[in-house]
């Protein structure tokens, strides 16, 4: 194999996952533990999964998708979920495990949707958005066919698109935001208010694909707002075609049936109302595809990034 | 002059504009006519004005801003105020009057927004957002140093952004959009049933100057919801820089000190934060300069807007 593939890493606050990648998206090695919820653990579990996966392979060049915030022209993550990590050099400390290959680093959700272009629901359009919609929801960029990451990395931000600033408050401060509808634990949290009882999205999609009056409400109010931050994006970045996977995007129609109708209901303009919603093709795999996709097509870390 | 130089034309509702332009911004020849308001006169307007701006000079090639909506793909435009034109085709009729050169076509509001990154306020930023506030609120987007139209041409339609669903009808027929707030004819339209008498948007700047408690609130109103598309797209393109221009705009201190007020107020994420907002530099040119630029990039009319 040698310089044939990247070693491709996925790294969010519930799993660390790592594959070797070829050039043609096939993954040919894969592991992935749990993220150490002791954050003193976090180098050793890293350093360990990144040796198992290589073996004796020296990989062309390492991608890194790493949930956000991340800042990948200095290298530097701080995730939300992952506490330990404030501006945490993981360029360096991967670097350092992995000595002599250029590394690019990528936000989560930038990763995930230049994987479902590359090689899933993506492939063939121009422009598109992904969203990952699970404990937040998040979003990248594909435009004109290279990942669009913006200056400072935070490019497509669509969960924190104000869908209605009359709307509930969003951990980002702001009021209305898409996540704070649309994420599981706000549609969760609106259908406790009213009455439900479970605790998780994947039980609130369950009673909504039975019809239950509340969860098939918090769906509707939730893919409202989604809509709304969808419609939005298409009319400022001109996207064929939007994406979405993430945990609560697992429920499938129960999620896709409201919100492809308040799309219908709301866009008005041509170039809007002509995007196509997908569900995700490549389930947990398409953030590891897409850092693969990234540390192939930019091997110089310094650039990678640049749009 | 010879290959030195190209033809930029700038056509809009109100005025057709023409220009020698060289790789460094200058004007070397310019001229304008009034849009004739017989659609019959508009082709025979277009072709005097063509040819007095180019005398004998051969330019390397045309570069064209319209109004829009405009087909840059297939060379067509059918701009809202120009009833005449529908589907029309724009970069065949000029290849007529200026046949053997490449002719590259932009909408307005794009242009206006490379004119003011290349040679105006927004010079050296990575990504711009330029908005054009007037009858109607415009935009174009700027994307890691070059123009980003978007698959159909239509990228950047910060007008019509919602800014609160609960707003008022838009021309677009969806409801709060950024231009039913801050147009000019939305905010004299509003401070007209506030009891305010004048009619045009350079009056009500005037009252606002002179502190007329009604159009000092009609601007309020107005950039509150501009702020919110100025927010929303920091927030999904990541942009540094805002250049604002237009007629509304040139009231200067009226319309941007209420605007800075409500993106302080209101914008929460750190890289939204970072935005400047600034007046545009080019005046009446930057839709010129912007024609100029996209065709000294790209003198092949079919790449020419693909980004």
């Amino acid at each position: 194999m040698g310089q044939e593939v990247v070693l491709a890493v996925d790294i969010g606050g519930t799993k660390l996952a790592a594959g070797l990648v070829d050039a043609e998206g096939q993954v040919q090695g894969h592991a992935e533990v749990a993220t150490p919820a002791d954050g003193s653990l976090l180098d050793s579990a890293l350093r360990g999964l990144l040796t198992s996966v290589l073996g004796d392979v020296t990989p062309r060049a390492v991608g890194l998708a790493c949930a956000g915030p991340v800042d990948p022209l200095a290298g530097t993550v701080s995730p939300v979920n992952i506490a330990a990590w404030r501006d945490f050099p993981l360029v360096d400390q991967v670097s350092d495990i992995v000595p002599d290959v250029p590394v690019t680093l990528v936000g989560d959700a930038i990763a995930a949707a230049v994987g479902e272009h590359w090689r899933g629901a993506g492939q063939g359009t121009a422009s598109m958005l992904g969203i990952v919609v699970s404990t937040g929801v998040g979003g990248g960029l594909v435009l004109g066919g290279l990942a669009y990451p913006g200056p400072s990395g935070n490019a497509g931000h669509v969960g924190h698109v104000v869908a209605d600033p009359a709307g509930p408050l969003c951990v980002c401060g702001a009021t209305g935001c898409v996540e704070a509808y649309a994420s599981g634990p706000s549609m969760v949290g609106w259908a406790r208010e009213q009455g439900w009882t479970g605790s998780t999205a994947q039980a609130l999609a369950a009673d909504a694909a039975r019809g239950d009056a509340v969860a098939v409400a918090a769906f509707d109010r939730g893919t409202r707002a989604l809509a709304r931050g969808i419609i939005d994006t298409a009319t400022l970045c001109d996207v064929d075609r939007v994406v979405i996977g993430g945990g609560v995007a697992a429920a499938g129609p129960v999620l896709f049936e409201p919100l492809r109708r308040h799309l219908a209901n709301s866009a008005t303009l041509s170039f809007v109302r002509r995007v196509t919603v997908e569900p995700a093709a490549l389930g947990r795999h398409s953030g590891l595809l897409g850092a693969a996709r990234t540390a192939f097509l930019a091997p110089d870390p310094v650039t990678a990034l640049r749009p």
